[in-house]
């Protein structure tokens, strides 16, 4: 690593030193218990130690290494082990487990951390030249094994890091656009921005530990969508490094020049070039943000809400419900409230919902953001208050929402406190069509709870909705499995299996904001078809016809594949 | 043509019979006269009789026509003479230029109607086997070239109308969405979805002779982008038919599955496959429709005026700004008022103005519609009404939108009564980041009459603003050049490749909503660069080595294009 650019925990999420803990959370290792069969405080923590990985040494000879020292300066190419280690993998809970008991996979040979665009394409063009392997990094947090060589490969293997370009490089306020170098992670960027009065208004949950770039060639999403759009709509032009050229898209707000380039390198994980930097919409700062909470009967009531309050005429910034045991969870992490005002609240709160008879068993929490002027904001509330009494739900304020804000890039530290604790936690998440939400969602339950039944272990699953658009929304489902066994990445890949299998059976897609990577390349001919995989297949071997730019991913080059091994 | 399919004129803009007349427009000669020096009375008006076109006989062997007539029965297999013609061309002013001169370019051999996708395919998959070309055919009203073959292609080429397929086939009324036949023109589909409640909201001009799968092929926008977005937002899965294979997107509100392949169909004029039906975003017909009219002092005032209205807390559904010379044309272009209030109300209209001391030759008329609940287009009307004040502006109320309303559709009419009498007029539009209208604006219309200037010609050129984005606008310029001699065409092109080099110059795109075809091909590289046009083309060598879909459009393949001939 280097100084100027900050890197992740090898073994875990975020940074070194910050992690989570249960104390002062009274309900939170019952919870656990009860739901997974796992006791938090008996369970003696396990985290490995580096000096007991077997780091292989770097595929990289002298003449090579002189000629990318010539590129970037010797300063910037990095073999030590624990570089190499932490730009491996991304962040997913495989590649926590496999890093934990020392399967490093086929790990780069060096890691390059280049200054700007002209090193970049140095780098790229090398790499073509000498038949190398070019893996682009952002902030490592991928979780989709897209930041990982292919097993077996027998070229050298370049981690391109791009940690240096971060800057914002102008901002065009008539237009509410900035130019924005691709290698910054989202609080850097924030920052550069909110000082001039401006935000981006794009807070994907790895937002701390996540770039530009990344957001870009991982089609990302931000908690805030509704309101600022996918990366896709927020990225307007922006400059790719390619074999022996540069692309370069100006910024627009629509255009009508054929099959969209923007939207090809959008979400292509680096198998087209390296993202430089991109123009992107920016807003200024709204006069009043506010996150309200309401509670649902259920989580079904939640849905319907939702999708009314996206078609009315109320404009919200999110609108997130979490399902009975997503909201169990969500009391459950609360620390122990001093105040007696939120004491005797939450006692009102529970005596109003005993008087509408809800099953406390099935309740369902919703935050929903508020964003622009204080009579817009008023306006807004006022139509979403209408839809929530309708089916079935009341407000509690903003207090929660408040407290939802402040953590909300918190989670990831869960991850890793309950892995230590020998729990398997991960995520997916899923698009369909309005009218087959709730249907996915009772199927990817019931799938998962086979899957379990399958492997004899206990664990669940939760969920929320998170993104809503006209035609549909996004579910976020978190699963947990407690095995700590020597088999517990099978168990991991049958609950994952089952999970992404009935995406595809109930009109889902692979992923709404992660990505296809490795991880869930074998979905895709059921998600775009067939002839949709041929139609990338045909691009990537168009534009890299020798296979240097981060082969596997996305689709898989009839090289032995990571998926072939693990999803086989 | 087919009794169900209906076709337009094959010299003119839609249905037979249908036509501009200046009677009752006592403004509307001395208008013309006045800007572009000519006598629409005194000037004869000049038609093409078919009978003195020279129509080659077509290239198609017994056995093949055998083979098409087994695909979409003979009673779909067309080689007459009008019905090739009519397929020949799209509606752009060189288009009917050169077919009324008897220029009937590269013509179809045959014209096949296919009434399934089965069809579409046994087409397609024929056309791969004997080495044919296919060209998909929607309304017909493409303006940039797009329906053309190749000059001198030497196989036979298919031209595949589409307009069989016209049925919404089911609507998802939970999920906004409904799968529509690509064949089905506007109105028609409008006509089934409304009486259902339902409407898609996209009415680009061509509405009325265009179809969903030649927008979505095309790359369009409708007059209600702004709320409803452009075919690319409204467009959420599709079917298209491809060589051996038929790609199935099924409908997402959004997703992360590698580059975007719906975006590569969106735009991709018949270069990837013919679609055959698409899942797209409808709406509840709302409450309350209206178009305000209001007046700035001059064109920029209304330009800041739409600007701050896109960003404000108000989601407008159009916000159209003209500039002063086609607000004059507006003017002239208005039937004698036989009502007294409204001659009353003009008057008034005019002394404020007098009284607010603006330059009566800079004025811009600006329509700016609203749609949802009474109160919420209360609610947004008070937020607009603020700005326009702020700009200088004031609103004469809803009878000129309603006006404005009625006739959307009719302006290429005016285009034909005006190629009658020796008048070129023709449409350019772009969109740039907001920061750079104005300026692209002022080059454009210097580059436009330094172009006339060239040839020595009078004429003259106008704009509008006609879909506003958070980053920018679209503005849509129309010129008009007085030359009807043996170098008309001539003329139009130096006046045509001015306006798209000042686009390019200027921060411009090549087109906003009309696409590429052969017309706008040769600005490309300076449009998405070099490395874009080289993704575009891989893309389509890879998916169609054979070059057997709708060659030379949007890329050329080395094959001698119309553009090398008429760009040159």
């Amino acid at each position: 690593m280097i100084d100027a650019v900050k890197q992740q925990k090898w073994w875990g999420w975020g940074e070194e030193g910050l992690g989570y803990s249960a104390e002062g959370r009274p309900k939170f290792a019952p919870f656990v218990k009860k739901m997974v069969g796992l006791d938090i405080h008996a369970h003696v923590p396990e985290r490995p130690a580096f000096e007991d990985l077997d780091v292989p040494a770097p595929v990289l000879d002298d003449a090579l290494r002189a000629r990318l020292e010539g590129i970037v300066g010797a300063k910037y190419v990095h073999t030590d082990d624990e570089t190499r280690v932490v730009h491996a993998y991304g962040k997913g809970v495989r590649d926590l487990m496999r890093v934990r008991r020392g399967d490093l996979g086929r790990l780069p040979d060096v890691v390059l951390y280049p200054g700007d665009e002209a090193e970049v394409a140095g780098i790229v063009d090398l790499a073509v030249e000498v038949d190398a392997v070019v893996i682009p990094f952002g902030g490592g947090s991928n979780i989709v094994g897209a930041l990982e060589a292919v097993p077996g490969e027998s070229r050298t293997v370049l981690s391109v890091n791009m940690g240096r370009l971060d800057k914002v490089l102008e901002i065009d306020e008539e237009s509410g656009i900035a130019r924005i170098q691709a290698g910054v992670f989202g609080p850097h960027m924030e920052e550069q921005l909110q000082a001039r009065g401006w935000t981006m208004g794009h807070h994907p949950d790895s937002f701390v530990w996540s770039t530009l770039g990344g957001w870009i060639a991982t089609r990302s999403s931000g908690m805030q969508s509704d309101k600022y759009g996918d990366i896709a709509d927020i990225t307007r032009g922006l400059r790719m490094v390619m074999p022996g050229q540069v692309l370069e898209l100006r910024p627009l707000p629509s255009t009508s020049s054929g099959p969209s380039v923007r939207e090809m390198v959008i979400g292509s994980e680096g198998r087209l070039g390296i993202i430089t930097e991109a123009w992107v919409n920016v807003h200024r700062i709204p006069e009043v943000r506010e996150i309200q909470a309401y509670f649902f009967p259920d989580y079904y009531a939640g849905l319907k809400a939702c999708r009314e309050i996206v078609e009315s005429d109320a404009q919200v910034m999110m609108a997130r419900v979490s399902d009975a045991i997503e909201t169990q969870y969500i009391m459950a992490n609360g620390k122990e409230s001093k105040s007696t005002f939120s004491k005797l609240s939450n006692k009102a709160v529970q005596k109003l919902m005993e008087m509408k008879h809800w099953d406390l068993e099935q309740i369902a929490m919703s935050f929903i953001g508020f964003e622009g002027s204080a009579n817009h904001v008023r306006y807004e509330k006022g139509l979403v208050a209408k839809i929530v009494a309708k089916h079935g739900g009341f407000g509690v304020g903003s207090g929660p929402g408040a407290m939802y804000d402040q953590k909300k890039y918190d989670t990831p530290y869960i991850r890793d406190y309950m892995l230590d604790r020998g729990l398997i936690c991960d995520v997916s998440e899923t698009t369909t069509p309005w009218s087959k939400t709730a249907e996915i969602y009772d199927a990817t339950r019931a799938a998962f709870f086979a899957a379990l039944e399958s492997i004899g272990r206990q664990g669940t699953v939760f969920c929320h909705l998170s993104h809503s658009y006209h035609a549909g929304a996004c579910q976020y489902f978190t699963f947990v499995i407690n095995d700590d066994s020597e088999t517990a990445e099978h168990s991991y890949d049958v609950c994952k299996r089952a999970i992404q299998q009935s995406f595809m059976d109930h009109h889902g897609t692979v992923s709404h904001h992660h990505g296809v990577g490795e991880e869930h390349s074998p979905w895709m001919e059921q998600d775009i078809s067939k002839a949709g995989v041929f139609i990338q297949r045909k691009l990537f071997e168009g534009v890299d016809p020798g296979s240097n730019l981060n082969p596997g991913k996305i689709v898989h080059d009839g090289a032995p594949g990571i998926s072939s091994n693990s999803h086989a």
